[in-house]
């Protein structure tokens, strides 16, 4: 990480990712846990190079507001997007799709899940090697 | 700005926040538009030295994550929060709340608006000086 990055960090890395559900390491900062009264889960991921998380959806569909390096982003059958700092991503619920770092730099998003009163996220297969490098 | 602030920088500045319920400068980047399927508007918003909102209300609540700079945040009968970056700052439905910058450092934070389908924001009386000079 070089000066520049670590000045854009604005919450610590947070605990490990559950291997269960991503490819590589993550770090998860879980900044909002969820509650009855604003049905807003929000966490801050941090992925390191190649690390991306497996297929899956959001009931209540999630936003994603990149605050730091160089990742993708994909949902079922379109092309990778390529995601860097102050993109936006909105997903409506139920939109199969995974997200993680580009292969030669860390990337970070703040997550923001709201609508949890519908359910948080339904986890599906991992993303294949096939699947990430297919972005060219 | 000194240059440390401006790689803080997320979003660009966007417009001129409305001067009916902000005293000061602020600017404000409509980050994700309000929809049916998400239920949440995100905005980012800038405060210049001394700028504040007035008191106000969500019916659906609000969370704020600081991203920069040094700002205020206050709830109705109770002490003046001093926030600095990665400071989050959950407002319960109902809550009567302004925040805004400290007077002599511009302040950024993201505004996340979760449960849209209750109402945004509904807006009251300024925040007078002695109110906003109220944190020694």
């Amino acid at each position: 990480m070089n000066t520049s990055e670590q000045q854009d960090t604005i919450f610590p890395k947070g605990e490990k990712a559950p291997t269960d559900y991503f490819t590589g390491t993550a770090w998860v900062k879980m900044i909002v846990p969820n509650d009855t009264s604003l049905n807003c889960q929000i966490g801050n991921v941090v992925f390191e190079p190649g690390t991306r998380n497996n297929w899956h959806t959001h009931p209540g569909g999630q936003i994603l507001i990149v605050t730091q390096g160089r990742g993708f982003y994909q949902e079922k059958g379109k092309p990778i997007q390529l995601l860097e700092k102050g993109d936006v991503v909105k997903i409506l619920p139920g939109v199969v799709h995974w997200h993680g770092a580009s292969s030669d730099n860390q990337f970070t998003h703040i997550a923001v899940n709201p609508n949890t009163q519908k359910g948080i996220v339904e986890w599906l297969e991992p993303v294949t090697d096939e699947e990430y490098n297919d972005h060219n």
